[in-house]
């Protein structure tokens, strides 16, 4: 099912006073010199997708300098249908979504509604820094789809805090009992293997077609792989924590899990870490990140939207030519993409969809559009 | 003082297997595809100037694959005479570094020798992450010309081992020998006076020259503020010590003194981390690290080599023009940069200098270079 974004309205996001910009169900290229406000436009569809900022860790951050409210509309084709996405925030206090003016409750009610996959270029510390944002990735894509991933995830993050705060107790007061420790580890094992689980097929269904978008970026001048490491993959839940309860007696907090789980990325053999350059690193992300757009694509049943910040950044003239040619065949729904102010930009867009706009942003305004269709 | 350097042997150096090179005086362009080695040159030439690399944690890491050595020999022009450097590695051994075939007993006595500035994408870490590359950033300028502040940094770092290690003990001990804690306080006040003064005057001249050039590369767009943060700025070091006594013992370390020291950064009257884009991001780098290269080519009475990595990526094409006409007026000495296979490279380098070598790096082989002078 088709699912893109035609209207969106923003009042005081970022360095956005005020815009109302209509996009084309192709590919939007968002142009304009350093600092105008390019990510920024991004990152509002991304809000409107996922109901909060990709890139500020805070809706206090999202918000205006001197402003007291934000307020993005959207409007988004889904299928035959249209729908309003109405977002007011006051930094503070709890942000009102609406789809046609009907109040979500929950966030985690409204991810997935609009399926949406995001690169940029701080992505790459996906690859550089500790496990957390490689489960986040899983998790990013998991819950776009599955419900009951996000409401394990929850269930086991809550239980795994009690079971922290439960060791540190007992080591305050120098007590150790074992069946209150196990009331709450036998909870933890059906939300441990649902995740797991699930995981463990994601990652099998992005392998193929990860390694299938790798060689087509690098021209086969590389081969990369990805692994799933975690306790669960060869061994059962309740032995994991049978076997790590004295440790966690000692550290005083859970040692083993899903929690702890992580993926392995191999570049020509060698960890891709310290041996990949800046447009290895580069290419290794998006091909995870398209190969993620896909699975997703699937399992949700809609066309997710794809958000691409400074694209083709450190790649060489051929890696932006494969992929083009990528973007081109592989048949990818609503694009946004940022770029430097380039010249030649149109005949780069020619190269993905006959069906384009151009919008060039100085000063957090709508300057130039140009459209073909 | 002119400092450059004639020529490379690289053996064994990242995916090099052997290269020979000549470079120019003036600037050196070196070119290629991602992941062809291009920032391994111009590690091997970072070696040579500090004895060490700047993007691997350690000479394992710098060893090509399946191979025992690394030999890194460099000719270098320095004023009238010419000098020889060679670095023998075998890792997991003390490396060899000769000048002239004169051992060099420790690497904090090459340090200077040669002074160098690098910019590097990864250095926008230094705005977004703990304080610890920020001080490095400071230490990195003053190491290459003040011989005393590196022995006081060294004695610093040992005597804060030593402190923190017998709060750890009286902890354990459930003792507290003031006077012991004391005796190695006192001994701390020296090089913490000594190495706070030396920052605060390289802050002091970094400011203006930052300003400046934070202007000319955003053509004035933004301004920004750099602001030295230490406890020293408003108290004496025995104060501070005599202060946080209660803290240390609780906490077990040592929590004031130099190594807390930070540098803020400003843009726009706000916090840079949060707000800054990506290519303001780069600009400021760009600005603070040239105008740490005018300050240490005063203070070392010789010309640093200046090395830019990756150096036009992010930057939109109105302050790749603002940066070039830096490079070109303010007179900087050899000049090595990398970037994707541009076309219009030459005309880049010719808005540099009229002296330029190019160089083209595939699959670790030089296959082409063109000179103009």
């Amino acid at each position: 099912m088709d699912c893109f974004i035609t209207h969106i309205t923003l009042q005081n996001y970022k360095n956005y006073n005020r815009i109302d910009v209509d996009f084309c169900p192709g590919v939007n290229a968002i142009l304009g010199l350093n600092g105008m406000g390019k990510t920024n436009l991004l990152d509002a569809i991304y809000y409107t997708c996922l109901g909060k900022s990709y890139f500020s860790s805070g809706d206090r951050l999202v918000l205006k300098k001197g402003e007291e409210f934000i307020r993005i509309k959207s409007k988004i084709s889904v299928g035959d249908r249209k729908e309003k996405f109405v977002a007011k925030i006051i930094p503070g206090k709890k942000k009102e979504i609406s789809i046609d003016d009907k109040k979500v409750e929950r966030i985690s009610d409204h991810i997935g509604r609009y399926p949406a996959t995001i690169v940029a270029p701080n992505d790459i510390q996906l690859l550089l820094e500790g496990s957390e944002p490689r489960r986040n990735f899983l998790n990013h894509n998991l819950i776009q789809y599955d419900v009951n991933y996000t409401n394990q995830l929850i269930k086991y993050n809550r239980l795994l805090k009690q079971r922290n705060a439960l060791l540190k107790s007992f080591a305050e007061r120098q007590v150790w009992n074992e069946e209150l420790l196990n009331a709450i580890t036998e909870q933890m094992e059906e939300p441990a293997i649902y995740i797991h689980k699930k995981r463990h097929e994601l990652v099998d269904e992005l392998i193929p077609l990860f390694i299938d978008n790798y060689a087509l970026i690098s021209g086969e001048r590389e081969s990369c792989v990805i692994m799933y490491k975690s306790s669960l993959n060869d061994a059962a839940f309740s032995d994991i924590m049978q076997e790590s309860k004295e440790k966690d007696r000692v550290l005083q907090r859970t040692t083993a899990g899903v929690h702890k789980d992580d993926l392995t990325f191999i570049m020509n053999d060698q960890l891709l870490k310290p041996f990949g350059s800046q447009g290895q690193l580069k290419s290794f992300i998006l091909s995870l990140k398209l190969a993620q757009y896909r699975i997703l694509k699937e399992k949700s049943g809609k066309t997710p939207i794809l958000l691409l910040d400074d694209v083709f950044d450190k790649l060489d003239h051929e890696r932006v030519g494969h992929l083009l040619k990528i973007l081109h065949d592989q048949d990818y729904g609503q694009v946004f993409l940022t770029d430097k102010d380039e010249k030649d930009i149109p005949a780069v867009l020619e190269q993905i969809s006959d069906d384009y706009a151009i919008f060039v942003i100085d000063e957090g305004a709508l300057k130039y559009s140009s459209q073909k269709r």
